[in-house]
């Protein structure tokens, strides 16, 4: 098989001004940004507020494993094959950071032949978003640190800012350091670090608001630090809301692009899927559910993490109902969760399949506690054999389907485009989120640790519960919650594979994103800034004087 | 009068591509960004190459002074009454720099009837040029710490990497800091700093590279830093320069827009004019003379920084002929330098006028020194007199020519134009630097020092000089000379306004630019990351629900 670069470079792309116009957009809703790429105007909602909305599909999967699932590739590869059989379906995904492309993963707009196009431009700069998200957030910090050094009317405690830098770049090196050193024209010395802008509050906000207005007050919300006197200090008390808005101004915009079947997506924001909700703008959602009959929409990690988010914060936001989710799954990863080593994915090994089915299962019947249909989409691979297939079909408690969108194309994903609309149709969803809003922080969390994460009991460390009554005193007490947790387990321990129960969950400590409208719970380590590994991407990626990539994947 | 945004917001902009298409481009040339920003394919450049150049001239100024001169304006206030008159003109000018978007200065898009535009565009993200270089620049940063975290195969001196870290924004606290603390898992904790993304050499090797091959060359000359063993460890070394070059792909088109009154605008590329050689990039002037009768350039600074530069150094590296040197004065800047307070610059004083002249006059003698016929535009303000003018044109040692460009557009510079086309007709150019090549570096630094900014003598510190013994040794010792030095005076010393000579002037360090193809000679604290002031122009920025924006000016 072609390499994605390859199977990229050879597929015939149509005129962006051709896929806005398809979807009955007229020339004024559109801004070009070369032939294959355009935005969208977010206002644009607003006149389509009468429109009935199409069908939301929600794509999550099973627990990540280094064996790989394929979750990008069956939301792209499941859209295309719904046009294909002659229904309007617009897939949205998330933007992919630069961090990830000259690191370890590679791009991330799908791949084989279920891919968003041009893939070059969205693995890199694209339209600027993530871009201007990381100069808003560094405008944010240079007000910070001028204001304190330029006498500190607000009186910032520079032990107690929260706000960090961004950078959208693997770099180890900028997690912890000390800013302001060199005397007395460089401000003052304190401790600070860089994360990357994926993690940005600033991302989560752009992913959540409804207009530049909304955009505007929620980064005016932001609590940046604590003052010397533990009052709260916010964007809005430096008068940085406007400024850092002015710079989100068209990153608020969605960007249409399309597959490699010529089939229309929205690739619109990127937050982190434990720090923050993990899924791409809901204006963009929104915008195409106005404009599509069947909407397929990217969780970020698993079904615990992204989908959770989504079903219990991001939907309600938004006033977004969920008519069906799919979880994606590989025998390989299945494999892996059964307790095979990574080396020896590629032998039948039925017992481990359906030993490694338990983690499926719990993604699954998470899923139904929304009251949403679920149908599983397993994605083949070329080691997979027919006894193993057999083996998940006749386990899954729900229809399960074999997905070959990578290799085939929206050929490969027919039959799951069939059975998500027979389901839709057969089962109507009676979505309904599981955490009552009402709950205080401790309610939501001992309720999503013990139904979604299957812990028998949730601890708090001293620096969890202090953060807790300066939560409660600032009056975050019932504010929606998002949890910070590994993606590689159900549970906050990244070593527990497959299903693990009835374990302790702990709760070590709280951030508050009053911007984005949660407070975060903290259950063990979270990177905000992964590194390079000892050869990155970035060493076999370059260009030739026509200006043709290699290495980019 | 109006305000710039005002001004611009009235304006009646074209679409770029009627633009784009009366000088010739065909549609595959150029790819949109929105309806009134284009870039053009680099490449186009190849495919012109038998075409004749147009006439090239260079606008600089007298030593900027807080009262202001009206370089930008100037320069492209001439080249709409060039178009106006019946020339086909094309300005070509450098991008802005966000940094002092939100710090003091405002926008760098021109001001009052002399803009090009979409301003608000041009001043914030643009088409992404500068993230790009900033996204380029800092992956190098990463994979150098990278390196040193895993093992350290080159065995790079932690005590001696020269490659910091960039950032679009001005922020004193980044300019001295300390990275990689908390632990192994962050790498070795070591001094670094961050500077302004202008100031970065890959921003000089973009704007002086000839194409996407010439550019990674550059960049895998670039000296990222010294090894335990004193070999200069390059970016080729860390096999950075394909990356960094797909970083730039796009980064490497000249940008087209339009000026207030619909004429075309290269804006592209925006080196300091200190610490590199501050004029837009070779690409963006090569192109417009091929597609115009006149280009109209603007260099960094005064004539003894942009100019200097521009005529030692850039022209030559792109084989370009210099026609005309434009000289920007304003009756107040000159009173600065005739010793009046900032606060008494509205009074008359003929007498500080013509003790002012003399900075004006050592920039036009320099510029003879070149062989290039000069014209000085002096740009009126509101409170100048009929009595100072009269006394600069009767004190002028060339044609003195009073510009209104700012208050009137092209019709407030068609004397100007006249004149600048008139001199190049009845003055052929002599054009030819001042500075052979051959010498070597002691040897043009003292040439310059002494020919331009009227030293007497030139002394060199400890850390210079042990610094020249290095840049000797690894072979530099012949190469090109960018001399950093203050804007503020002719000399090093940014208190000797007006025309100090037989000074002193004294080089503190040196700074290898292999992969811009020059050596930076230090001559005094050069500013490489600016700091925002107490009230940022970000406090008055603000955009309303519509997408309206005020205080961007």
């Amino acid at each position: 098989m072609l390499s994605d670069i390859e199977i990229a470079r050879n597929a015939k792309l149509v005129d962006i001004r051709k896929i806005a116009a398809e979807l009955g957009l007229q020339e004024d809703d559109v801004k070009l940004y070369g032939k294959y790429i355009a935005k969208i105007d977010h206002r644009l909602l607003k006149k389509l507020s009468e429109r009935p909305n199409g069908k939301l599909i929600l794509v999550t999967a099973i627990t990540p494993t280094p064996a790989g699932e394929g979750k990008t590739t069956t939301s792209i590869g499941l859209s295309m094959a719904l046009n294909k059989i002659g229904k309007r379906s617009i897939v949205t995904l998330r933007e992919p950071s630069l961090g990830p492309v000259f690191g370890v993963k590679g791009g991330a707009a799908g791949g084989g032949y279920s891919q968003v196009l041009p893939m070059e431009d969205i693995n890199l700069h694209f339209t600027g978003d993530i871009h201007a998200v990381t100069a808003a957030h560094n405008l944010i910090a240079a007000m910070i640190d001028a204001h304190v050094n330029h006498g500190n009317e607000l009186k910032i405690d520079i032990r107690k800012i929260f706000w960090k830098r961004a950078i959208d770049m693997n770099d180890r090196a900028l997690r912890q350091i000390v800013i302001g050193l060199g005397g007395s024209a460089n401000g003052y010395p304190r401790e600070d670090g860089f994360i990357i802008t994926a993690a940005s509050e600033l991302m989560a906000v752009l992913c959540l608001a409804s207009d530049l207005g909304d955009l505007k007050r929620r980064i005016g919300e932001i609590v940046i630090a604590q003052s010397e006197e533990k009052g709260l200090v916010r964007v809005r008390d430096l008068k940085a809301e406007g400024a850092a808005t002015v710079l989100l101004k068209d990153a608020i915009n969605p960007n249409l692009v399309q597959t490699i079947e010529n089939t229309p997506a929205l690739v619109h924001g990127g937050p982190f899927a434990n720090i923050a909700h993990g899924t791409n703008s809901l204006i963009a959602t929104k915008l195409a559910l106005k404009l599509a009959d069947y909407v397929v929409t990217e969780a970020g990690f698993a079904a615990d993490l992204g989908a959770q988010k989504f079903l219990d914060f991001v939907a309600p936001t938004g006033g977004l109902f969920v008519d069906l989710a799919v979880v994606v799954a590989s025998i390989r990863a299945l494999k892996y969760h059964g307790g095979v080593n990574k080396d020896e994915l590629g032998k039948e090994n039925i017992e481990a399949v359906v030993r490694g089915m338990e983690n499926l299962k719990v993604h699954v019947e998470n899923l139904e506690k929304y009251g949403v249909p679920v149908v599983v989409a397993l994605n083949k691979f070329a080691t997979d054999t027919e006894a193993e297939i057999e083996a998940v079909i006749e386990n899954c408690p729900v229809t399960c389907v074999v997905n070959e969108a990578y290799s085939k194309g929206s050929e490969g994903a027919i039959e799951l485009a069939k059975t998500v609309i027979d389901t839709i149709q057969r089962q109507p969803s009676n979505y309904k989120p599981l955490v009552d809003q009402n709950l205080s922080v401790e309610e939501k969390i001992e309720l999503i640790a013990k139904e979604i994460y299957r812990a028998g009991r949730v601890v708090y460390t001293d620096t969890a519960r202090s953060k807790l009554s300066m939560i409660k005193k600032y009056g975050f007490g019932n504010y929606p919650v998002i949890i910070a947790k590994t993606q590689n387990s159900i549970s906050d321990d990244p070593k527990k594979i497959n299903a693990p129960r009835g374990y302790e969950f702990t709760v070590r400590d709280f951030l508050i994103s009053a911007g984005a409208g949660f407070v975060v719970a903290l259950a063990g380590e979270i990177m905000l800034l992964p590194g390079l590994p000892k050869i990155p991407a970035a060493v076999n990626i370059d260009i030739d004087e026509s200006g043709e990539i290699i290495g980019l994947f």
